[in-house]
């Protein structure tokens, strides 16, 4: 299994970029290195390895889709926005410094993130374009779903306004980072297409599968506070289509997605691996 | 003076690139559109012309430096921050929407300052990277700025501890704004060296002037609350070095940004102007 050398790999390069003297250096260090799952660097790592590429080549990009990651959670978890208090089971950036600090750890990392993509000694200018026009495009994307989620708490809405919002607050950046390892790989754009789909597949599979989880963890398991959203009067797709229905589409999606990566013109038996982990994961 | 049609033109990009369908577009537009003197886009204009740069090359600079500045006064002013309700005499952004929507829609600005960038079909590849390399690090310096500010509150501070913070927090995208005409003009290297140090020396000029014309300016001319940063005992020049002292400060620094510009390989009536409007500023 690589993903655990793949985690390995990306939270060394993380720390070695955050390796810099400044007065958010501690913030942002925290809120990077204390924790996660390094979901997206894996989704980068697995993509760009089903064409043989080099993971040198891939390092930055897999850290730039990170730091990106981390920021948003950062600010997510402020009290104007979600207000939640822990994160990774830990005190949230926050909680363990103060709400400015968390601000400027977020701002200064998203500036980061685009820095270290542009200053890639290893990649050549057009390509250094093409990942940062999608990873500028999926942050941009992001804030509007976060935005987009904020709007409908104690509002009913229907299947489509919540997918829509799913796809971009945590979909487009777990398809930026399927793209940023298809694009590094040079495929073609027969293949680039068919990882859109399934990367937009896992995307909202993993996001009803979070909502059913918020339900149904153990205490504990998920690093961050249970029922955190219907506590909130989040709209969430157990509230809305019920909890087996809940189930069923994220299996349902986990299937297309593996179905997807039949299509491709190389063998990808590391993602159907990650498929089903994801399927079988518990936080 | 061409100072009024950089401003005109500029806010008509602004708009232009605002002009798009979202949940943060009202508060970004707003941020961006309700007022600002343009400062960072004019420099960036009036340094590509002075090489006889095109105009419609130097947009997407133009823009993007404003967006990160635009991003970076909406998320200053934020409670948790300096807690500013009044900007350019309009309502905080967080005043007009809330504090949420402030954040995420100074989150979107800063994503959207690098895409406008990456996208931009007039510039070659390698000539953006150029210009991002210039424009995320500026980003970076910024926010720690600005944690650097927040730090020294009610804090005995040397010169040396506000001068740094300045030319992190203003300094770092008003020379950014200089550098990103001198790159789209493809000057030569010691014109773009003579070209950084006019842009520090007038940035921090000008930051000692905002300090100056914070204790001085007549009421309602600021566009924002006066005495804001002794009101939060925050050290600035006068209250370092004097008032008479930091004038004298600011001054020389500008008859020095004045000199460097003598040694440029071209003629540079227009930064000449452009100090001399700044020196008479009351606001």
């Amino acid at each position: 299994m690589p993903f655990d050398q793949y985690v390995t790999r990306v939270n060394a390069k993380l720390d070695g970029y955050l390796s810099i003297q400044g007065s958010l250096t501690e913030a942002m260090r925290y809120s990077v290195l204390v924790g996660g799952k390094r979901f997206r660097p894996i989704l980068t790592y697995c993509v760009a390895s089903l064409f043989n590429t080099n993971q040198q080549s891939v390092d930055s990009s897999a850290c730039s889709v990170e730091f990106i990651h981390a920021y948003s959670l950062i600010h997510d978890d402020l009290p104007a926005m979600d207000d939640d208090d822990i994160r990774h089971n830990q005190p949230a950036c926050h909680k363990r410094f103060d709400e400015a600090q968390a601000i400027l750890a977020g701002d200064g990392l998203q500036a980061l993130a685009f820095e270290v993509l542009v200053n890639d000694p290893l990649l050549g200018s057009q390509m250094k374009i093409e990942l940062l026009s999608t990873l500028t495009h999926a942050a941009f994307e992001m804030a509007e779903g976060q935005a987009i989620d904020l709007s409908i708490v104690s509002q009913t809405v229907d299947i489509s306004v919540l997918e829509n919002m799913h796809r971009k607050k945590t979909g487009a950046l777990l398809s930026c980072a399927v793209d940023l390892g298809a694009i590094t790989a040079r495929c073609s754009k027969q293949d680039r297409n068919i990882l859109r789909d399934f990367s937009q597949a896992i995307g909202l599979a993993y996001q009803i599968q979070d909502d059913v989880l918020d339900v149904e963890a153990p205490v504990g398991i998920l690093g961050k506070n249970q029922h955190s959203d219907s506590d909130k009067n989040k709209p969430t797709y157990p509230s809305v289509i019920g909890l087996s229905e809940s189930k069923q589409a994220y299996r349902a999606l986990y299937e297309k997605a593996s179905n997807d990566l039949n299509l491709l013109s190389v063998d990808a038996k590391s993602l159907q691996l990650l498929i089903e982990k994801l399927q079988t994961r518990s936080f």
